[in-house]
């Protein structure tokens, strides 16, 4: 059976910036979270859209035409083929929600490693 | 393009407990926030897991064999065909993301109407 996820005892297990690590799984869907601050390289997803949640901080979500500005208790869904760039000016939290095994850069060859924790 | 869903001002509009409302989508499941108090029917979802988290509040999702009490931070999946009796004492605020249109009981003849805001 399943366990609960206490996300703040999940994220406390690493300090990487830009790492996500999976805490469970639902519906062949990665339920991560990451710490990020600074910027993310530009890069879309063509087939999958993405959920990005902040837990802590503050994350602008660059898009080629406006920024989505998330504080904690937001949400915002990237569509797919939406070429975007996250960006935290300090330690940000986040929740993030992907078909498993999607890249975390658009690219398997520069994405990071898929871990869980 | 999306806009970014602020969760509590989305709980805001409405009161009804046990009737989610989806505010957004992303890779064919619906993101709901909905408000809740007492104690649910038992059920499942045959081809669903069944993705809890705890905005406010305190959540007691019951299962044959123990209970899951969530707080906010915190999140649960319900494997697909696992019975299930969602409780709370005070009134409690949760984010749920299912495959779109799955029935909220189970059933679709006693599920509470699909509804956006």
């Amino acid at each position: 059976m399943n366990e609960k996820i206490q996300l703040a005892e999940k994220l406390a297990l690493f300090s990487e910036h830009w790492s996500p690590r999976t805490v469970t799984h639902f519906n062949d869907c990665d339920i991560m979270v990451v710490k990020v601050q600074g910027e993310f390289v530009w890069h879309k997803h063509d087939d999958t859209d993405d959920f990005f949640m902040v837990l802590k901080g503050r994350l602008t979500i660059r898009l080629r035409d406006q920024n989505v500005v998330l504080e904690p208790g937001e949400l915002f869904v990237v569509p797919r083929g939406v070429e975007h760039q996250p960006f935290a000016e300090e330690e940000t939290h986040l929740l993030l929600i992907e078909p498993s095994g999607t890249p975390n850069t658009g690219d398997e060859a520069t994405a990071a490693p898929h871990l869980s924790i």
